[in-house]
């Protein structure tokens, strides 16, 4: 299958000719949209939505992602193979920091930028349907990644920056539309069993959150803490917006610690 | 075919993952979005959306309806076959009143709690995923529903509460996005025939309102009332929005009555 | 495939209802969203995304198009096949002026508008799932368009009106949800090579425009011009949003001319 996320938003054309390049390329090709709502331009939302939506999917699946405020630019375009044997079609701008973190790279290539054939005349603007659509489908009718472009090294891919200066201080990477605030934290480096307290500092306030496993064991109305559906520590609030509670933002700074 | 109605809006990638746990459990099979716009956590417009739309799909369709704010605690996650040959699967928690009572329920079973096998890892917090999902696909491959879970009596099933103190109270259960609103009566309850006058009491204020066949027949930018495609009584204004006009929110409770 | 363009939005249950009875009459027919978030009842929207989404499509490809204001009165429902062999079904309201226009009409039918056999029973509202749906269901299964209906002549549907007074002046055909203004002008009409300077003219302020190639080539948070990927004039603004920063709106007038 192949897997959409975009910077295109639902109300325009734009997904729609994306589509109608994959099914006349590959017809029967099985669609899957993750998500057309990361915020205009923001790389760093998309890299983290594409990362947690992508661990659902099985080797073999094929990800289409574009957020590129630099179309047409010098960024390069790529395709790469990761480690679990999926496939990444798009921008090499950061998009794929955190799948590559995750999953690593074990083949990648430079695309060709010259737009493909396309019917509806080619354009210095939409390399999404001109250059990555009919490559993905492509990758999809069984031509090899090799003979998609050009090789590059897979340690070349933009690489995320290291994990932060660690005591627990990260960021809001999400806030989803609950309201659930999805931080860059891995329990890993914030102990939080089920029953701790955990103290979260922002730059405007101070909380004492309790530690849950599951959404409505919270206290309703109230801020509380639990390690969510793709591994994060999230700041969540049982039938109400933890977001809006706390004024939570994304790209928000924030700190994490055991109460002690 | 199967069909999705979740909480879970169209900026997260929680719809896409669960496509993905379908697709690849039941590659090929046709999925159709509902919506995933319902409020979050209003179970009473899930139920309410989810019945309005079964009614267009085929017998042996199946529904993964997931309206859930007790994820993870003690309501029971179930599977069952309507009247109509239709099979929906989620939380019993409200959310399947307005099918059981439509179609009626002849097998049911509870679901096994303990998360199915998910390669990025289980949850507590996200069976729609990792429960719900996962069923739906083996029912699609041909697992019979008895061998889904531990069976239940089908009348054991969350009902509807009775329909009302009658007189043609009731209540606005959705405001679609023409700004239509549509009661909770049916036709039966209160006459409106064509050409005839129905009274509209809202809490705030009293209107008088044309019964019409089609939205293009009422007055422009003034309130009338129709039996919509879905057979309920529907508060529209011609080439405007009769919730603005009224104030009409969803849950608001009203009255209407013939004009005599 | 069959792609579907309405104003029918997301909230909704309305355009799961249309696919519901697209697969059951069309099983596994391949369906492509192209956009249900046009402006409620702006046909002239409408028409404008149809146009632009419609050239990514193949020949052969199926739309069914629904912005209906007018439903159940005297406009008639309509099927006709284009000149690049592409197949439409909609209301004859001026939806299809666009792409009548640029593809031609070479053979078209007016519907029969009694609505056809709907399991959830027929409805004088919702023409698109009980008029519409079927007959693209039946030209996807290979009934021939003389069989849909009566034979109309081709040169009858709704034209579009006549290009303009010329010199520059336009309208915002459409704002994305990045921002960009599309205008109603094609490079025939105001010569714009990159690196022009363009004079735009609002009902409220004049703005002197470098034409750019790309959206990053222009200033960042300045407005630029360039030709779209669909052939049109467009206000974009690198890294913002020229709507915004213009106050442009769908249906401005503009004028834009040479600098000179």
């Amino acid at each position: 299958m192949i897997a959409l996320l975009t910077d295109f938003g639902l109300r325009d054309t734009y997904v729609a000719e994306l589509k109608a390049v994959l099914l006349t390329a590959a017809p029967g090709v099985p669609l899957v949209d993750i998500t057309h709502c990361v915020e205009p331009f923001d790389v760093a939302q998309g890299a983290f939505l594409l990362a947690q939506a992508a661990a659902a999917f099985p080797a073999g699946a094929i990800f289409l992602a574009i957020v590129d405020p630099g179309v047409g630019t010098e960024r390069r375009p790529v395709a790469f193979r990761s480690g679990a044997q999926r496939v990444y079609v798009g921008p090499d701008n950061g998009l794929f920091q955190r799948v590559v973190r995750r999953e690593g790279a074990i083949e990648a290539v430079e695309l060709p930028s010259l737009p493909h054939r396309y019917a509806g005349g080619s354009s210095a603007t939409f390399h999404g349907r001109d250059i990555f659509a009919p490559v993905a489908a492509a990758l999809w009718n069984g031509t090899a990644l090799a003979d998609a472009g050009l090789p590059i090294d897979p340690a070349t891919l933009s690489a995320e920056p290291p994990a932060g200066p660690g005591q627990g201080r990260c960021a809001v990477l999400h806030v989803d539309s609950f309201g659930n605030a999805i931080t860059s934290l891995v329990p890993e480096t914030v102990p939080c069993e089920p029953g701790t307290k955990i103290v979260l500092e922002t730059p405007e306030s101070r909380h004492l959150l309790p530690v849950i496993r599951t959404y409505a064991q919270g206290p309703e109305g109230r801020p509380s803490l639990l390690i969510n559906s793709a591994g994060h520590l999230e700041i969540c609030c049982n039938r109400g917006s933890a977001a809006a509670l706390l004024g939570l933002r994304p790209g928000m700074a924030l700190r994490l610690r055991l109460d002690q």
